[in-house]
């Protein structure tokens, strides 16, 4: 039998797994600067819990957990007759895999009311699970690595989303990155004006594709998707807004003068970009962006999407703000924004750019070898001396070859090698070899604990 | 609906998810210091990679996926029919939550073996499930701590294991543990010698409780479990064993003279004391104890466990060597060894002896109160230069009343307030509070800085 991992799950080998605890640590770094603390669920929620917040088609895709025993033995014989498969779901399971990290959140803050104090900065890097059909960049399993507060209508919130963007992804050395900036309100202000609030989706996907198609080209596909000449008339301010952010606002200030919803979603970005002003950014650029509706389903504030401008990858980061989080397990009027990063993008962009520190492989700093027993005994306080002093240290095990130990040594990526053979144990200058650089030096104990500690 | 998590599952505070953060770190560090590396594996693993590995009631244990779509279509008839849930449960799923990292381990060893440099040395800190009745310490979902090392026979690898508890646990801060060796083998050999090999485990339950039941309560629990006079005559110097490890050396050399296994047993158990002896541990004892029978039907060599002196509760971690790991997946004659660190015992004992220290639990550390929009405009570069000298610091993103801040300070332990309000503002000399002491100073936010960074 030769065994497999189930498809669109990952192995993570050790150089993986230190690079993508490099990119999570980093980020974690960043949140607790913010304030934000980690909290973790479980793996498995109620079925109940997950089922009826991602839409019909989410339900489809959350990885349902067998009930234990004779989980059979009560279900209904009609449905079984049928060979009801999605009736028979909820006799069988009551358990599921989480979907996401924004859920089990809502869960834990409804449950925990009475210990957290809010506002609540919670942080949350825990894998999630989609029967999602796999493909290159998308996995069954991948982690999720989020921010959110709940409990705090201010917008410093948002403005402290872009520093901790900016932060965290400078930090792990991205030079050129956009942070785009939306807000919903503004949205639905402009669809107010329109008087058609259903095709908002249609609207900014259209106007997104200015740069592809052209002015044309997105008046065709806006009569296409439902709009008519008036509408496009009225839209025509809005597709070509471009300049810096100031001067889209002007412009959609001046556009927007008569709706009140529109009015505030742009006192609310006017707000963010005020207090972005008090803060010194580190590489991200800030775009007012209207054609961003990530999860407008969701967001009634402030929308966010991150991007690299150095690798062409889908966005690396996104979030927003969202009214009422919590009310799907009964606890009304609390508001949250969240972000979150896409671990597995940054990786890709970070391998892609060479952005890993050789410090991001967790590995042996030095191996002794290993000629015969003696120089074992000889090799073993040598040993303990070392990882005394802190040094990742390993002796090889047994008297194998040289050549074999040295192998070993390069397919561990360990950057030191000492030699001992009779020679040094008699003079007791060991050599110490740079496998990188491929010099060796005679030297004291002490001088190679100086030189490696 | 008031929402729940499933029995056996845990949500871990800020607090708790900082104070394991510190223990799966000390141990992580101790690990890679010793040249293990770590690996990841996904949650869920192919059913037929768990089945048959943990005997009939551990398959049982096993939390089962259903699979996605329409899962019952191609289901048997006659198993449908029957309600036959055992027989069904291989047609309607095929995924499972791990049960243990050692059958993962395994799998990732065969798959990957030619990408793997041996000896391999790996880690690895992930959950595991098993559909246990849950009760006081023990759940469904649970962390496993395991580092194991697999192509080296070299009992270097087990007296390294004996120094990874010892330096883990003293940096954990534990002052007074026992780490228990023992050696398959040496059962065997008393097995061997009484002619009774079936009967080892009931032996060895039966030697273990001297200590309570005194030597005729052993006799006679031996007697029962189906020992004769004769038997208990020969087990008489192993029901006695005492002494230090020498001694108790001393004595089984003796004894198993005429048992081949047994003899190799005490020459594996020397050689482990003999790299001891070269180095020094920090707060371990070791002691030999031919009682240990942990995992009797897995193990072939060394067995370890561990406990507190300090505290009553189980064993907080324990290992040994399989001479047949990867065999399982197809792939014979890799021998390996390994030890697991029992994390949520070593939380308890933790707690219970007051071992955590204050910087195990990541928090903000300063605070800045919002007392109005004024403050607020002042309080902001203030903030970026505190993050940019890394403290973690939030400014309060409202100005609501000043007991209602503090109060948020207390909650998340944040040892320090700096408090705006005009005269401060005029002076520019920032009043500081700590929150512990309850002092108040006055300071300038260069002092402030050199403070707190």
């Amino acid at each position: 039998m030769k065994p497999s991992i189930p498809k669109g799950t990952r192995d993570f080998s050790p150089v993986e797994v230190t690079r993508r605890t490099y990119i999570f640590d980093t980020i974690k770094r960043v949140f607790q600067k913010f304030g934000y603390q980690p909290i973790e669920t479980p793996v498995m929620e109620n079925l109940s819990t997950l089922t009826g917040k991602y839409g019909e088609e989410g339900d489809q895709l959350i990885f349902k957990v067998l009930n234990s025993g004779d989980f059979l033995s009560k279900a209904d014989a009609k449905k079984l007759e049928d060979r009801n498969s999605k009736a028979l779901t909820f006799e069988i399971s009551e358990k599921a895999l989480r979907y996401d990290l924004t859920v089990p959140f809502a869960r834990y803050v409804v449950m925990h009311q009475n210990e957290i104090a809010m506002p609540f900065k919670r942080y949350q890097v825990q894998p999630v699970w989609r029967a999602d059909r796999p493909q290159k960049g998308r996995y069954r399993e991948f982690y999720q690595c989020d921010a959110d507060v709940v409990g705090s209508e201010s917008l410093l919130n948002e403005a402290e989303f872009v520093c901790i963007y900016d932060e965290a992804l400078s930090n792990l050395g991205l030079n050129d990155f956009t942070i785009k900036i939306n807000n919903r309100k503004i949205l639905s202000g402009i669809a107010e004006i329109i008087g058609k609030p259903e095709l908002i989706v249609d609207m900014t996907v259209a106007i997104d594709k200015l740069d592809k198609i052209g002015y044309d080209g997105v008046v065709k596909e806006l009569i296409e998707r439902g709009f008519n000449e008036q509408d496009v008339e009225i839209l025509r301010p809005f597709i070509e807004l471009s300049g810096s952010n100031e001067e889209k606002l002007q412009v959609l200030r001046s556009s927007l003068r008569s709706t009140e919803i529109g009015k505030k979603g742009i006192e609310e970005l006017e707000t963010i970009f005020s207090y972005l002003s008090a803060f010194e950014l580190k590489k991200a650029k800030v775009e007012l962006d209207i054609t961003l509706a990530r999860g407008l389903n969701y967001y009634t504030g402030a929308i966010f999407e991150v991007k690299s401008n150095e690798v062409q990858m889908g966005s690396i980061g996104g979030g927003g703000r969202y009214d009422d989080l919590t009310g799907m397990f009964g606890l009304k009027g609390v508001t949250g924004a969240g972000i979150s990063f896409g671990a597995d993008r940054i990786y890709d962009v970070m391998l892609d750019l060479n952005l890993f520190p050789e410090s991001a492989v967790i590995s042996t700093k030095v191996l002794i070898t290993n000629f015969d027993a003696n120089a074992e005994k000889y090799a073993l306080p040598i040993l303990a001396k070392l990882r005394a002093e802190g040094v990742n240290t390993e002796l090889y095990p047994s008297s194998s070859k040289l050549q074999k130990q040295m192998k070993y040594a390069d397919a561990k990526r360990i950057p030191y090698v000492i030699l001992i053979g009779d020679e040094e144990i008699q003079s007791g200058q060991l050599t110490i070899k740079n496998m990188i650089s491929g010099e060796q030096e005679k030297l004291a104990i002490e001088s190679i604990i100086a030189k490696l500690a």
